[in-house]
């Protein structure tokens, strides 16, 4: 009889993968992508902006789990500050401006559901990210650097 | 001590919501708003769509899940045809065209995860809907046609 | 440059998949599984319950959506009557008992994530259903029945 | 008019959470539960194992994204280990052995959607977790060591 077998866990090393420009939206700003869904969309990567910078203002078009392993950072239209071991939860539909705080570079390790849409100060968008634009910037890096890509959308 | 409670299920009656024109997409399409969630974006909704008309070209930004109710429709971009009782699964980052087969008005069951964008000829955004753009919609036709609205995204 | 390709939608035929009894929990109850999902382990399915009989209580780990095709049908557990056209949501941790009313057959059409338990009087689990076990389900009655089996986990 | 307003993010200290013994599968394992959603059922929290110290066998009815913060750990049906800055996705409907290596004690950062089922050498099911167990073995911690308890299912 056919089987209903389960599939195995995927184990991605973080050190084998590239910490890679947020192009267009910044230069100073990097991104470590560890792994998109290409049936539901989501998207897992490492965020790091370095102390004082800062990332444009975005919405988001499905939730966003951020937990910070390094620095700390805020979002310039609230109150709180996330540091090391903290959590911030962000909701469909929402608008945020990413500021990281002066002291320590910021690390955050982010799980993105549906897309991220960057806009320019008249509210006009500049671009709309999803898995495919992640996991095609990092193609774009790895030719770039002639280093070996994987496809980080499989389980196998 | 304080209890973690689940919350009931929420029971929401088709006959009490009304058909709203999918605008500015087109005034012959309708949609029924049945639920969203404000956390993770998702949208429930109905689609009607008249015999031999259509809704223009759209990229999807969450997966959506598509049970046809009555009527039968394909995508311009593939072969097959939907009809009472199939299923359609769209993936993240999938772009198609609605068209409705001749013959009886199509009617389908949607479950929306994350935005849906709406573009021209030229794959210009013409309009980026999600929960709040659908809710909103809703709001403004009962608003019009002097009808109570109901909050939609509420579990209580 | 290797290339971010989206996956194309599936489409399935309901008219060919069959109904299947929900055993051990009713020989009368029917299933038809049109989808499963391996790693989110979603399940998307049709069940058809006689008019007149019921299912027992069961525990959800996780959300159900549940749109009503024909018939009318309730929780003993709650007030209201689903019939066609309705909508219940129901949320991870509730515990409910299906009663379809009398007169027309119900069918409805599910959107299931995580696991369902179903539990005897004394609380005890009867049986654990997830993705895996709807599927093997299908595989086994494919097998009794000498039908050929298709993979529903897959995509292509 | 009345508007579809989005929802703030959720910012959680976790220097404002304690550390809870993960009974009754060890005394030794902590979690510290950050977040639980009592629609979706997911649950966000860290998990800390003492150095040489496991976790039992256990099923899950739903994915986990486990990333790890310090120290090392493997499963035992699996040939990788897990460091820091590593990620490992598990699919639902998969079966492992929590091993923490020696050296340096574990912690990984953990969001959980739907069950986990821990099972005894015979395959009996010893213990079902959810949002609502997780979230009461949080609300019994408080209690016993007179805490002020928080409800971490809220999102204002």
């Amino acid at each position: 009889m056919m089987k209903a077998l389960g599939l195995e866990p995927l184990y991605r090393s973080g050190n084998d993968l590239p910490w890679i420009p947020f192009t267009p939206y910044s230069d100073m700003v990097t991104v470590k992508l560890l792994k998109v869904d290409p049936v539901t969309g989501q998207t897992v990567a490492m965020l790091r902006v370095p102390a004082g910078e800062g990332l444009g203002v975005h919405n988001h078009y499905g939730t966003v789990i951020a937990y910070t392993i390094r620095g700390r950072w805020r979002y310039a239209e609230h109150g709180w500050v996330s540091s090391a071991g903290d959590l911030v939860y962000e909701t469909a539909g929402s608008q945020h401006t990413f500021l990281a705080e002066r002291g320590e570079d910021v690390e955050v390790f982010i799980v993105l559901e549906g897309a991220l849409e960057f806009i320019d100060p008249e509210g006009r968008t500049i671009g709309l990210e999803n898995w495919r634009t992640f996991l095609e910037r990092y193609y774009r890096y790895c030719e770039a650097k002639r280093l070996p890509a994987r496809d980080l959308s499989d389980f196998s």
